[in-house]
């Protein structure tokens, strides 16, 4: 098999070069890279990472369940996960389930009869009953059932976090928002943290959670509008998820709140990864990178040796100060 | 097979109630979803779609190629694809080959030796060398080859319409800021449209597009500041896409300029779903859906029939009117 020492001999040029052409870097001349690109094609040569695929012969495919990719956290997912796999030797089959339990079991009933390694999951669906645990899973953010290991961010503590910010910030009343995607989920844990801190320390909560919120974030005026209607003398809010936060500070200012000087906000997930658009929230980002990488690992350990077993794996999170506090 | 109406018959339940937990509708009480479920276990029911997929018993592997899902435009696709995909009976396998030949290369090498029915890629390397035209590809947004069929957005009339609507609204001076990454791809006639329409309307247009650059978007402020000193009278800017025309227009402001007062700024792709975040972009939207709708369905048609030929599709774009003209 000929080596990249072959491909700069045949081309004419040196090993960094045919080095930067293999890694896409602009600095090198259209000619050079037309060279390269030739002699790597006459000689058949195959780059390091390939070559290492060529040994495993065929990939093993690992399917990740997620409701969609046309979000930023869980796109973000989908990029990690793959990029871990694919370092680890294995594929990625990318299935949406657009949070359907239809669409979601269709899935599920493919897996098993395709030769599937293993699954990576996140759902907010009753699909307990449907999951073979002949196939290796693990689920990212919620806690399908006892045998299924549970990587997720430290969603307590950062609910705890959420709330000593807010109080060092100066605010002495607070309140939380949620919706009811964080029922049956790891997600609810933020709503806990958040409360537990708030009590220790004296404070009441004003939590407006229970409600059931229908259909995609902008339409939920209504919702917002009735958290805005019982507010009263709040200057703290938590709210679930940045998305969320971003909606009800849109909403807050149209009748007549400045933010951070009347009221406080923060979010959580850290959707944003510039500052190009405002407001930049205040949020509790959750470590993306290492939760799919901590998944794919155990995904790889229950999938070479079955008995392996392991319960709740959490992540650290972080405050990340934006405009909003 | 157990039917819809078993398993109603079973939980004691109406067929509506069977459908609303199947499709995870809200609205139904925590002890009848629990009924249905333990139901649908009992009768090892399988609901329509997952129905229809045991009938074609295992369903074919198409491959995404793309750069990243880290990235609002790309992560569409791979949402849309994988929606399209999956109602035609097929899955989607992701392939992130961050816009780095090695890993794409690596990438191209695996789906020779697995059986992938078929390739739908975006890719901004020079492969065409290792392409193996005996598996059906169709390209986005990218022209890679004559035998490979390309869907792209219409690019060169979306770069009229901006150059038509900086005019309509008085802009007398215009600019198109560019990057390297529209080289050899559809991107270009973004440029070329804007261009054309100037000239036919009589204006010139400060082209600052020629320059390389490299690495993430942040830290592109020595190339906008660049832009910005060369920029004298112009008060219409196009930017080839709405993530270089946000960090253009922070910059801008912290040099000064009102946007849209002084300065009337358009980007390209469409990539803002809500309004919490400003500045809303006016921008020229990709109709993402439908490119990979009809990317999927090229692809169909050429795996049925690798007889199948066709060129260019061009899907039309539309301008979306936000807060920066």
């Amino acid at each position: 098999m000929a080596t990249i020492k072959d491909v700069a001999k045949e081309a004419g040029v040196g090993l960094g070069t045919v080095s930067r052409v293999l890694n896409n870097h602009p600095s090198v001349s259209k000619d050079k890279r037309k060279k390269v690109l030739t002699a790597v094609k006459k000689l058949g040569f195959v780059p390091n990472e390939a070559a290492r695929t060529l040994k495993t012969q065929t990939r093993q495919m690992v399917a990740l369940l997620i409701p969609t990719t046309d979000n930023p956290y869980l796109s973000k997912i989908a990029y990690y996960v793959e990029e871990e796999l694919f370092n680890r030797g294995y594929k990625m089959m990318l299935c949406n389930n657009h949070a359907q339990v239809d669409k979601e079991l269709s899935y599920l009933t493919m897996l098993r009869r395709n030769k599937i390694a293993g699954i990576i999951g996140i759902t907010y669906n009753d699909i307990e009953s449907f999951i073979q645990t002949n196939i290796p899973i693990v689920s990212i953010d919620r806690n399908i059932g006892n045998d299924i290991p549970c990587v997720a961010a430290d969603n307590l503590k950062g609910g705890e976090m959420a709330c000593h910010v807010l109080l060092e910030k100066g605010c002495t009343k607070l309140a939380f928002l949620g919706d009811r995607t964080s029922k049956n989920s790891e997600v609810k844990e933020r709503e806990r943290g958040f409360l537990n801190a708030a009590r220790e320390r004296g404070f009441d909560v004003l939590n407006y959670s229970n409600i059931e919120v229908q259909g995609p974030l902008h339409e939920h005026s209504e919702f917002i509008d009735g958290f805005l209607d019982q507010m009263d003398e709040v200057d703290g809010v938590f709210c679930i998820s940045d998305l969320l936060a971003a909606a009800f500070i849109k909403r807050a200012r149209q009748r007549g709140y400045r933010i951070p000087d009347d009221l406080k906000v923060i979010g959580f997930d850290g959707i944003q990864d510039n500052s190009f658009f405002h407001p930049v929230l205040s949020t509790i980002r959750q470590p993306v990178e290492f939760i799919c990488k901590r998944a794919v690992d155990i995904l790889l350990q229950k999938i070479e040796d079955a008995s392996f077993q392991t319960g709740k794996t959490l992540i650290p999170v972080a405050f990340v100060e934006g405009e909003t506090t």
